[in-house]
């Protein structure tokens, strides 16, 4: 197949640029141009995903298209940030139609969906590696950060963490389950992660820090901590249960998923005692699950994240966090 | 080694935030927090180099680097826009200290140049790519495009184009040259492209379009051409001629090079007849090479890039523009 990389990208690509107004310049040029809305912050963020590290070889360009835009607003979601523009950049073994226009119809059912317009990129030929750069903003100085949890802050979870890795589980035939609408959620908990904007946009001025929960639980609230400068203590049965899957799964390996995943793509917050009523005030109005989980201690207390159950026995996992190396 | 990709980004490139003002929050939080500067539109490119596609295997670390940025800000010069921030996302087979402390060092060094500081980015583990976005401004509606060539126009260039393609063929030994000075030149144009910024942000009101060389001469006018509804004719003798080669070098290899080197990142551009004494004004006020080397024509004389020597004799090249596929 030899078609260049201009072809390539006008095909599958030119429609995903009119989703949004302000794109002076979009696809075609050696750069986007862009109408940047006044009195607002520019919020940046990038992903990559690379095949075989961060989804299996053999996953649907659909799903692919999907994740790649959906990790990246999920960044965009934990900075309480609106989405605007997002950059594609695709190395791919070679060029085949049916993959591109697969991949392109994931992409854009994301891109519609959160209003995030396409307006450049560069297709190069390698191994399978896609990296997205998207833009947002955010009144001035209301972005959500890392570093303002206190001492005293309630910590809070959205959804149900663990889905993601279950859901990879299932893919991969790790795990078998029999009830096929209990399989399907699964699986949907890893191949369409919802990057929770309404949530991380009425976050601002509610919550004191926040983060995306790609490394796992433990690991991402643990971010929270090092930058916030506090520890945080969890409590094991306040947490989301995956109990749908209890029958077939080992405690230890439920353990591993709620604590330890790394594909879920929920929020993870907190947000001083006296904002608990704004919490479930916008978690009603949104309908978004949002789940009290624990609270922020100083570090004279612990530096690290604990999870203890009822009985004060601290729940630990095996493997925290994803070490890409 | 076993370094968590927060450790290597902290590490290694922590300190390219410094480099400009308006970071509110850079590397370390799920996104980037940027004051975008007002009355300015957001310009924004984003390329990326694969080992092995676009650079050689064996190339020093540094020196991929600063190329990595480099081949950014020439897009950026392209449009005519001011360079603010990047971002990096790095994907490597292992983390090396000595590798990454190479690396950084020359993106260091070109981000320092030119003022562009680096505000997020991500690390992952696959084979050796780079993918970078740059964010630039410019004032409203003076951004330097592919589309405003008209016939009559005057056809420029900066630099040597060939002086990148005639490099790496000096890089991996296919071709020698004895005298070192000359061999360094060469080198240095394939190993150090300089982005024309200056020139570019000069050709605000000047140039009525412009392009950057990365894929040839030829192919690069041919975009203008393209987008622009035109034609255009080079003289082969006024092109900036790789003379001090001619010695080693067959008249077909310096043909190739010169029209259809794709490693060269100088500006090919158009402006009208009446500019033409301030394209020669900022050239000589800036210190640029800028050559006038054909003019536009419309359809109606050709739809094509056209190049004739002195007799009328029509040069071409065997390969024009580079194809990833």
């Amino acid at each position: 197949m030899a078609i260049g990389e201009f072809d390539l990208i006008r095909q599958y690509f030119s429609n995903l640029q009119a989703i949004r107004p302000g794109v002076v310049i979009g696809i075609g040029d050696d750069a986007a141009v862009l109408e940047f809305p006044p009195n607002r912050q520019l919020v940046v963020a990038t992903d990559t995903l690379v095949a075989g590290v961060h989804f299996p070889k053999k996953l649907g360009a659909e799903h692919i298209g999907a994740r790649a835009l959906l990790v990246n607003l999920s960044d965009l979601a934990a900075m309480g940030a609106e989405p605007l523009w997002f950059t594609l950049a695709l190395t791919l073994p070679q060029a085949s139609a049916s993959w591109l226009s697969a991949f392109s119809k994931g992409l854009s059912d994301v891109a519609t969906a959160y209003s995030c317009a396409l307006v450049g990129g560069d297709t190069t030929c390698g191994p399978l590696t896609i990296t997205i750069t998207v833009h947002g903003a955010v009144p001035p100085g209301e972005a959500l950060t890392r570093r303002g949890a206190q001492p005293g802050d309630r910590v809070y979870v959205t959804g149900t963490p663990g889905l993601g890795a279950a859901g990879l589980a299932c893919l991969q035939g790790e795990l078998e389950v029999d009830d096929e609408r209990v399989r399907r959620q699964l699986l949907d908990g890893f191949l369409k992660p919802r990057p929770r904007l309404d949530v991380g946009q009425r976050l601002r001025g509610v919550a004191s820090a926040a983060i995306d929960i790609s490394d796992g639980l433990l690991a991402d609230l643990g971010h929270i901590c090092e930058q916030s400068q506090v520890g945080a203590q969890l409590e094991w049965e306040a947490l989301p249960n995956l109990d749908r899957l209890m029958d077939t799964v080992t405690a230890e390996q439920r353990r591993q998923w709620v604590l330890g995943g790394g594909d879920d793509y929920e929020l993870c917050f907190t947000a001083p005692e006296n904002k608990s009523a704004a919490v479930q005030a916008l978690a009603a109005e949104i309908g978004a699950p949002i789940t009290r989980i624990g609270r922020i201690v100083s570090t004279a207390v612990t530096s690290k994240v604990l999870c203890q159950d009822k009985h004060g026995k601290k729940v630990s996992v095996h493997k925290q966090g994803y070490q890409h190396f």
